[in-house]
């Protein structure tokens, strides 16, 4: 006996495409049907027979007697392809995205569906990668990582327990929260790192020397996830731009800090923000 | 025939002992003498009979009869390391170090042998981990990465040859550079890296939540130098303070353009800085 019937999964990039490989691997669904809004991944997804049971070139189509919907579109194509898709789900079936950024669609989700007999539940599954795109879908991706779960106010019980036993079963540990408590954990822990490293790119791209040339693994590291597509993450700074903005506020007192205390020769103070950063990092090594 | 006859080791840590174990690895020396500190680190040496051929308790003894010194402790312990062995090196030898920082190191050393029969030329392979000590010592650790060379004005080209031979021979590129240019480059590619960093876990620790429940490998990738040794940060801050604080000065004008940029949302601006970021880091993805 299957955990849910059919699902239809809208957008098969690297998130929608990884998450049809895990469903059926863990033998979680009868049915996926799928759609894509580019010929070519649709092509891709044709191709990958024992993943996806349908391909559709509407998502108007896919989603027909599906009892799950995820949306799979960047941030800001999710209202609008929930809008798009309303009139043809059936009573009782639950809709779910992997937005990254929660209050902003939950919040239009929520008057979309008002009103419905649909269950509109915010997810954030946070796997992924720089890569992105079908060809780099994996079953493995979502492993031992968080998922978001943002329930609406009009949710019901078993929805969302539902909703949580499929992010668990692909191996993932759920999170219960607030679609406000949501965005400021990731400004923090996701968009913040992003933009620090994107601009530690821009900055040394305006430096004399070449310094790819002299870049090692440290300052690949670092910089590693401004690799990520740019109108991904222009839809996420648009969509979380208040927690951003105080993500990025706190953290440049915190390096402005940094600076006075090099600036004054404060060793002590300097020693202190060393130890502290290690003991954080360290321990982060150590959770989970 | 060895491209070097006896090679002086003094401080086996990670980079010490790696060196060891390379030149040894590649045939390019006939005897290491060693030196540590740490009485349990010279119990190690003693046990990995095939690199280091003497272990000594006494710097001084270390070096005597060596053709080249290599100083490999914290950088701020490396010109009284000089100082101290300078007395009992012998003639034409070459001392060189692996310091992080340059224009420091250079200076002193240069007074410290200034009318002596011994060639101090700085070196810094840019290789290493934040695992540090001789329990992760490799002979694969400088393979295809990058070392500066910094002669001084009375070093003779034969030696610096030598020395830009050791190098390559063990898998790196050199770049012979002054003191001023390498810290320059480094505070860029390496200081403000680790910084940036840092203050991003200090930022972390601060906030109400445990971030690292959601930490993604975005996050670790972004702090993964953070767990950098403070005694040899500390060290490397007061050594290389003024590029540092140049660095970290640009670094903080750029992150303060960005905020406004998002600030007032002007999404043009916000794309152009996301994009050049992602153009940089994928460049250096296919850099060497």
């Amino acid at each position: 006996m299957n955990l849910i019937g059919k699902v239809a999964v809208l957008g098969t990039g690297l998130l929608g495409a990884s998450l049809a490989r895990a469903l059926k691997k863990h033998g979680l669904v009868k049915e996926i049907s799928a759609w894509s809004r580019s010929q070519q991944t649709r092509l891709k997804c044709v191709e990958l027979k024992n993943v996806f049971d349908f391909v559709y070139d509407k998502p108007a189509n896919a989603v027909k007697d599906a009892d799950l919907i995820v949306l799979c579109a960047p941030t800001a194509n999710i209202p609008p392809l929930a809008q798009e898709i309303a009139p043809f789900i059936k009573a009782g079936a639950i809709v779910t995205d992997v937005g990254s950024v929660k209050s902003a669609i939950c919040q239009k989700c929520a008057q979309i569906f008002n009103g419905t007999k649909i269950d509109f539940i915010g997810s954030h599954p946070m796997a992924g990668s720089e890569k992105i795109g079908i060809d780099f879908s994996d079953e493995t991706l979502f492993e031992r990582r968080p998922c978001f779960i943002v329930p609406s106010s009009f949710s019901t019980q078993n929805n969302v327990e539902l909703l949580e036993k499929m992010w668990s079963l692909i191996g993932m540990r759920t999170y219960k929260v607030s679609a406000c408590q949501h965005d400021a954990i990731v400004a923090h822990v996701s968009h913040l790192p992003h933009l620090l490293a994107g601009t530690l790119c821009v900055n040394a791209s305006k430096f004399k020397d070449d310094l790819k040339l002299f870049s090692g693994p440290g300052f690949r590291d670092t910089t590693r996830v401004a690799s990520g597509s740019p109108a991904v993450w222009d839809s996420i700074i648009a969509d979380n731009r208040d927690e951003i903005l105080n993500a990025l506020k706190s953290y440049e007192k915190d390096l402005h800090t940094l600076i006075a205390q090099i600036e004054s020769s404060d060793s002590e103070a300097i020693a202190k923000h060393l130890r502290a950063a290690k003991k954080y990092r360290d321990e982060l090594q150590n959770t989970l």
